[in-house]
């Protein structure tokens, strides 16, 4: 067998990998000379924090279509910012609409408020392409519906939910919105008021190239959510709770302005190149794969057909093996880091029929190059072949 | 007025700087090689990614005497550590004791549940040099008491709170204890299991050197929290909640790994370095600070008097002058860098009398000099002195 080679890292749907140039620089800058609390001081170093914050929150702004940046709240990751729109907009008795295709993110924050405020949910199935007929959203909604959850491309099968049909439901149905752009947020075009999202929840470390520990939440202006976390804000101190004024009302503590400053950066470079031209490379490398993939016998990928447009994500299983085995080869003899697994969403692979075994999921990025997908697929081509031998 | 001069940082306690050295280059290291997500993929960069986490339990274990590295999860900031511990032990119709001498961090999400969940609270008051009576908590126990939360060390006052006494009153009592270490981690000696902490909830970025976006919380073997986020774990995906698995029922979705992998960094520096040592030294410097500043006529200090232990914070405030103004003053024509306002706690200031003007607090920290001292006690002299001319 090889040698273990260069590394070829195709887990970008975990985190990206790697960042584009000035990431790393405005981390590094803001930890050596920036290092004060944003919004808590006047004194210089207090002030630049409050102006990487802000010029963060514009960028973002910019690129999803949002209004006012000060609607959009930083977070640890999408988890957070999922878990802010979940248990701070539903109420006891309230009821949700959220998909088959969900995270655990946004199924477990769900669950438990199942449990714990006695809110109703339904999971609409989506078809093993990952196809939600929005109907079937419809139908379920009932009088007290109060938010419709939907992932906007799923992390197992790449698959993209029809977002925009989906707000002019919610719109029509006067129902909130909520996305978990966690595998769309830099690739997919997202624009919260043509497409009718009330919550947007994106992480910083994935599509938008930033490091991990950031990510945040767009809250529509006239929703008001209950706050995940209460404390110092540095606005209204005096009040005995959370202050009403955005962001300070979601964003209790110090926020971690390094990794902010970091993700901007990543957002600029985004900006710059594009979203539609970034999906359309990582659509190319994805559909590459796909063709290579099948053709290899005896190994079945998950989610829409070629040609369907998708996020790069390409989840398969190779007959007679563990996906486990396969991603352990890959990466010990061939050097090709790629996750296999339940990806966190059983329902996704309850969806997909392969809630038994799991899938190995290779996630191609920006900076992947078509020769890493000749040599991932000529792996998997010599990992078959020998188990084949073998058995 | 004197020119605008290197920057003196005397803002400490709101984030520390510089960072000891191997943070930055930490930090960097992670973004650039090492950027997969820790337990969610067995290859190279994601098991890298996860030591990294396990190495920086393992050293806060050491620090805080911690049997168990996976009773601590970390969390974006000292914030989320306490709103998870507030929110995640306190049931409806519980009580729970706190002080006069707490940030809104602790205040804030006690209110909150108040008013949602209907939890009874008690603030002990302090007196104005911040000492609190133990037998004042004692006497607030009610039979529905569940917690004591205590300041380790007051962010307004730097005074220095019982812990241990109150660990014992609260074993003795059946009651747990939750101390916020903001102010003492990495500079007052802490020890779980003498002092008879239940819940440590603790920053990154302050005493311990490292940078925003870290924190976290030591939680007692035998105490189960209900989590703040629901999500993502990599341990478990087929469940529909949160699994007990620690840390993972605490932490989902993508930490930090790159914050962290600095705090690990920050955390070594003070294991080698020694707590004692830092805060003997930074209790030097306090005092100096405090004696300087009381013979400069109208100077009031807030908090224990000179001699008395403390943590390095000296909040003081100027007769006749506002402290946002000396603070402007100190940093625009000085280059001192300081905190005016009400440092979020209003609690404190009510202590202290200082709830209708705030205070300025100066915080020194491990890498300032005496000639650093010097220059602050000569820039309030001298804007004092003006001030005086000017009326």
């Amino acid at each position: 067998m090889n040698e273990q080679k260069t590394l070829i890292y195709m887990d970008n749907a975990a985190t990206s990998w790697p960042k584009p140039p000035g990431v790393v620089e405005a981390i590094e800058r803001n930890v050596r000379e920036n290092a004060a609390n944003p919004g808590r001081g006047s004194h210089e170093m207090a002030v630049k924090a409050s102006r990487v914050l802000f010029d963060a929150r514009k960028r973002l702004a910019r690129l999803f279509a949002i209004g006012n940046p000060n609607d959009i709240a930083f977070a640890l990751n999408t988890t957070h910012a999922l878990n802010l729109a979940i248990q701070g907009y539903l109420k006891p008795g309230d009821h949700v609409i959220a998909t088959s295709l969900e995270h655990n993110s946004v199924r477990r924050p769900i669950e438990a408020m199942k449990r714990r405020f006695g809110i109703h949910a339904t999971f609409i199935d989506a078809d093993e392409w990952g196809r939600l007929n929005v109907k079937d959203v419809e139908d379920a909604i009932t009088p007290s519906t109060k938010l419709i959850a939907a992932s906007h491309s799923s992390n197992l099968l790449g698959s993209i939910a029809p977002i925009a049909e989906l707000g002019e439901l919610a719109k029509r149905r006067g129902v909130k919105l909520l996305v978990d752009a966690a595998q769309s947020a830099g690739v997919l075009p997202i624009d919260v008021e043509t497409m009718g999202i009330d919550l947007l929840a994106f992480p910083g470390h994935k599509g938008l190239l930033g490091p991990q520990g950031t990510g945040g939440l767009y809250i529509h202006p006239e929703l008001d959510l209950e706050p995940l976390m209460h404390g110092g804000t540095g606005s209204k101190s005096e009040a005995p709770e959370q202050p009403m004024i955005r962001p300070d009302r979601y964003e209790a503590g110090t926020q971690n302005t390094p990794g902010i400053a970091g993700l901007s950066e990543g957002v600029q470079f985004v900006l710059r190149e594009k979203t539609k031209a970034i999906h359309d490379k990582e659509r190319d490398l994805t559909f590459q794969l796909m063709e290579g993939l099948l053709a290899i016998e005896g190994v079945r990928i998950l989610g829409p057909e070629v040609g369907v447009e998708r996020t790069a994500i390409v989840s398969f299983v190779a007959e007679g093996m563990d996906p486990s085995e396969m991603a352990f080869l890959l990466d010990r003899q061939f050097g090709i880091a790629v996750r296999a697994g339940f990806h966190c969403t059983p329902l996704g692979h309850e969806t997909a029929g392969t809630y038994e075994t799991g899938a190995v999921r290779a996630s191609p990025g920006y900076f992947t190059e078509k020769s890493d997908i000749v040599s991932l697929v000529d792996a998997v081509k010599e990992i078959t072949n020998t188990m084949r031998k073998r058995n």
